[in-house]
């Protein structure tokens, strides 16, 4: 698994909200700010902003505060700086159009500070966000505290340290701005850790397929219920309180499935059902010392994939993007380009860790370096372009789906994507207490 | 996997024609039939029949003509004839009512003789089927195998009897009953000839969790695609012509998605990363020759199974079930027991086939004797009755979520689930190239 202790499942705010017109996500997080509506019923679809996509000017290649030290970049990172182009490149994209914002637009008036705290790696392609709510922060944390500790038992108590390192509640108040209540949040943030817990507990590194293709088969049956007949079907469900991971993901389904549709609980299930894969595919080549090819890696990584946390955008915002906009091709693009683009971002802030942790732990440097030829440090700068790369197309994916489709559900939940992966990228950069950065500049 | 030579998905003929009013179910077969419209435009929804819901006169407990030997039935067997008991039985189920049939009513009249050659397991509840439409059958039987040998090379040539013997054409046209065209049931076959090429490659006796978790996910990128940076992109797609498994699953789905909507691709993608945990979690019980409490084995079953072979009814008929309705809890509910009857079907039917395969081989019954402490007739029997409870509960469900939603598409998609059951017990039942019974009776 790509960064031991919590699975490739975590991340912190929102400079989508730059992107996307951050007044609006700031206005529809001032309407439900700190309140606790139940979270039984879905809030109601607010008016979507109809903001035309477009990289704003908060857009940085290279964060500021951050020194290029030996003298200027190298060539690998002057590629990086440097952006793609040729001949016609400036025309290719919506997303990559500068547009200079008008004069006097609230956009560009409303947007809040970015957040402080933050160590973007150098020449990550990110979007800076606004700080996360504090008072929103801080009641996540009391009650995702609550839920994980007292509700389903998710960690001993020596591990109190690690959950508070996570960060969730700031994680999950940065990921989804648009959230109309706490409850809704609570939602978000009660999968996280029971995504991580099962991480943590079944597949942690020397776990072997042999071990875990069972036991994570036996997990998924606590989203994806089994039906069976009245003499066995018992036995199953007190199976579901039998360990941490299968009470974590049990309890957080059960939560929720009371705000989504029955559609946008089948989303999530075939999500997971793909991080299952991924996590298996991972685990055999970990056993069998394979060293996949870097497309064999990227295509796992498809998999073993942030992708279940921002497609739940729309149902922690009380909405929903409907099943058959969500099916679409394009839109399962942008999904999966958001996805791959967010893990990266993790194999890229992950790789000191795991870099520690014991035997070779399979990330996009380590492979681009083993493949390729390369030095560790060219090969890292090269994921930062592989992820740069994936990030561009992501948007120019989104902004090209939203001018073809002009359903306002669509925008807002392509908002909402965005919203989450410079969520993740701020929460990957904010945490000190898991991260840290090679020297390679 | 379950049975060698050819995964879980496969059996043949419609026997819901019965219970869900056969004269229905055969004019629609008779308007395609033969004919082969392009393939690139699903066919209109067809008005769908009104018929209740309820357990034909055609359902049979004890198939005919198998002698019950040694001077009667066995107190396990007497079981499985007396059926459920006990007081209030009688009015529990809505499909277990029998209703005879009014006298007139086109139903008996136009209902088709049941298909020659079928030797049925004793006790085990099925609907027999008519025999399937023989120009359908060599129709599609003509152009499967130039589409395995010549369009993506599945097999080498000397598996050629194999193949032959595998009858996938009568299969398909037993199971979808209500195909539009030859072209529709193309689809199908196709489908099902991938599934088991890959299982055949990839999840054979012997294959461990280790050799299989990377290449199933490769595969299954075949009908998920990956969306990655141009440089790695090329290499990803060239290995989707680098084996037979993956040529089948790619081809198959191409040809899938050109009459599937969008959310059908969908569904069927997620039924098969069920399929894949499936074949995971056995390999890997396979591997660590873990032996799973009867509830565990049959929650692996309802992963690894049929699944996704009777949630495309839809889209070979040439209509859509939505995603809405596909996604609300009855209907998974109704096509979790519907798969998992047909898949402990194909266990029972495979069981001498398994018996003499090289290693313990995990079915029902196996498990049932090893954990249980029953013989190996008992524990077989006792897998029949859970077979039955599985079908019975199918029925009750598939009847209350008519009553309860009484959209034309969902009676249709559940006509057509139930068709693919009967079709599928058919084909296990006539398939004396395959299977042979145990001498329980």
């Amino acid at each position: 698994m790509p960064d031991p202790g919590l699975s490739p499942l975590q991340s912190s705010l929102p400079a989508a909200a730059a992107r996307f017109g951050a007044h609006v996500l700031a206005e529809a997080l001032a309407h439900g700010r700190g309140s606790a509506e139940p979270a039984g019923a879905a809030a109601a679809l607010p008016s979507p902003p109809t903001l035309p996509f477009g990289r704003a000017p908060g857009a940085q290649e290279v964060p500021v505060g951050v020194p290029v030290p030996d003298g200027g970049p190298s060539p690998a990172m002057e590629r990086i700086l440097r952006g793609p182009g040729g001949l016609g490149t400036a025309g290719l994209s919506l997303a990559r159009r500068p547009e200079p914002p008008a004069p006097g637009a609230p956009d560009a008036e409303a947007r809040p500070e970015p957040a402080a705290g933050s160590r973007p790696i150098p020449g990550l392609y990110h979007h800076p966000v606004p700080e996360p709510d504090p008072a929103r922060v801080e009641e996540v944390s009391r009650r995702i505290k609550r839920w994980a500790v007292d509700e389903v038992q998710a960690f001993p108590p020596e591990w109190e340290d690690q959950f508070d390192g996570f960060s969730v509640s700031r994680y999950m108040v940065a990921c989804h701005p648009d959230a109309p209540t706490v409850d809704h949040l609570m939602v978000a943030a009660r999968l996280m850790v029971a995504e991580n817990v099962v991480d943590d507990a079944y597949c942690e590194d020397g776990a072997t397929p042999a071990d875990v293709g069972g036991r994570l088969l036996l997990a998924h049956t606590a989203l994806d219920p089994v039906h069976t007949t009245g003499e066995y079907q018992p036995a199953w469900e007190e199976s579901l309180s039998s360990d941490a991971a299968r009470r974590s993901y049990r309890s957080a389904m059960d939560y929720f499935v009371q705000v989504a549709t029955p559609a946008q609980a089948d989303r999530f299930r075939h999500d997971m059902a793909r991080l299952h894969m991924g996590y298996l595919a991972e685990a055999a080549w970990d056993e069998t010392e394979y060293l996949p090819e870097v497309w064999e890696y990227l295509a796992m990584r498809q998999f073993n994939n942030f992708r279940p946390c921002p497609t739940i955008t729309d149902t922690v915002g009380g909405y929903e993007l409907p099943a058959d906009l969500h099916a679409v091709p394009a839109m399962q693009r942008v999904i999966a380009l958001a996805g791959n683009a967010t893990t990266i971002s993790n194999d890229l802030y992950s790789y000191m860790k795991e870099l520690k942790s014991p035997g070779r732990h399979l990330n996009l440097p380590v492979v681009i370096a083993e493949k390729e030829g390369l030095s560790d440090k060219e090969a890292y700068l090269k994921a930062i372009e592989v992820h740069n790369d994936l990030m561009h197309e992501f948007e120019d994916a989104a902004a090209a789906l939203a001018v073809a489709c002009p359903d306002p559900r669509v925008a807002r939940f392509l908002k909402g994507v965005a919203a989450w992966v410079d969520g993740n990228h701020y929460w990957h950069a904010s945490n000190t207490y898991r991260y840290t950065l090679p020297d390679f500049w």
